[in-house]
């Protein structure tokens, strides 16, 4: 069984998809910079599940255990946190969910000079690294509890059995996901959260997500 | 009642926005570099319609002659053609439907080191404009013929009113549009076009698109 690790995984997207992996049926180890409230959130995974999948640990050791390793931090952390744990993810999958929003417009695209969260991710970790962009667009409010998931999740990456990997663990939680290309086009599902973030002022109590139309049944 | 013009209105992403415009009940000019295949075209809308609500022209007199200015061109035609409408679309309402494709990597975002092929027109044409970006990810196959659009269309600028002006043509000819924040953002939706081109590459006969979910009934 694969051990799918969160770093950050405390935070509502981290604690939302650790979840929805357990549910799953994955093995998962909530990362976080405090070891005490990683294990906090693993257990009440367990609880609400009835199974014991998941385990609290801090984000070092959750690295290292992990065969898949999840970001879900914020950008301002995103390069201390990837130094810190770069060695102890060499040759493993990284799934990347950064949005590169830089507070207070968070609803006006502001990218980095690197083009994308994406791409610092892989250029930071280095060759050895499969990278794999998504989970950008989901709102983290949708994911506890057992509500269907109505936004896709767009799976950018160089490695195609890397995304095929995220692939079935996102299809294996309930979300529709596709292969949306190299990893150069994580610019377009990091962006696109911007302009959800501005519908959902428009719309009070809205969480806005984004569905693919057009594929032929 | 307003005119809208069309500049590149031969092409398919055009001469389809041209007949849903019409079909809502504007005035719309089919622009061209060759004014006699405008007029062809715009005769054509004007047969399937019953009504004579199109007229063919070049691309300076439709520039002129229009209140809201439509650019559907290719991307490497997009510096020349503003350079040459410069002037006669001074204090107009410009909508730039330009996506930033690199032959041959279509399905690679590749975006251009001004941020978005928007926010150049926007730089070209100068402040006197209200450049409003829309209708990049809508399949141009979708548009002839009667069938409802099943792709949103995000409307960013950075004049609200003049996007609110786009987005009810785009509803009233029966798409589903959006005010998606400053044309800053017009980033996610040029990005998402090449994300596009990869599903429809996936699945042979798919016209893909987006739909936003999760606004409140």
């Amino acid at each position: 069984m694969q051990t799918i690790s969160i770093i950050g995984g405390t935070g509502s997207l981290g604690s939302g998809l650790a979840w929805r992996f357990a549910q799953a049926g994955n093995k998962v180890i909530i990362g976080s910079r405090d070891a005490e409230r990683a294990a906090e959130t693993a257990t009440d995974i367990n609880r609400k599940l009835g199974k014991d999948l998941a385990q609290g640990m801090d984000n070092d050791a959750a690295a290292a255990a992990g065969d898949i390793i999840v970001l879900t931090i914020k950008f301002n952390h995103q390069k201390s946190t990837l130094a810190q744990l770069h060695d102890a993810v060499q040759g493993k999958i990284v799934v990347d969910t950064t949005v590169p929003l830089v507070p207070p417009k968070v609803a006006r695209v502001q990218l980095p000079p690197e083009g994308s969260a994406g791409l610092i991710t892989q250029q930071l970790l280095g060759e050895n690294v499969q990278v794999v962009s998504a989970f950008q667009n989901i709102a983290a409010d949708s994911l506890p509890g057992d509500a269907p998931i109505t936004c896709d999740v767009l799976v950018t990456g160089d490695s195609k059995d890397a995304r095929e990997a995220v692939i079935q663990i996102a299809r294996a939680s309930g979300m529709r996901a596709w292969h949306a290309g190299p990893l150069a086009n994580s610019v377009a599902a990091e962006a696109m959260t911007s302009l959800l973030i501005h519908l959902n002022k428009q719309f009070p109590g809205a969480h806005t997500g984004i569905k693919i139309t057009g594929i032929p049944d």
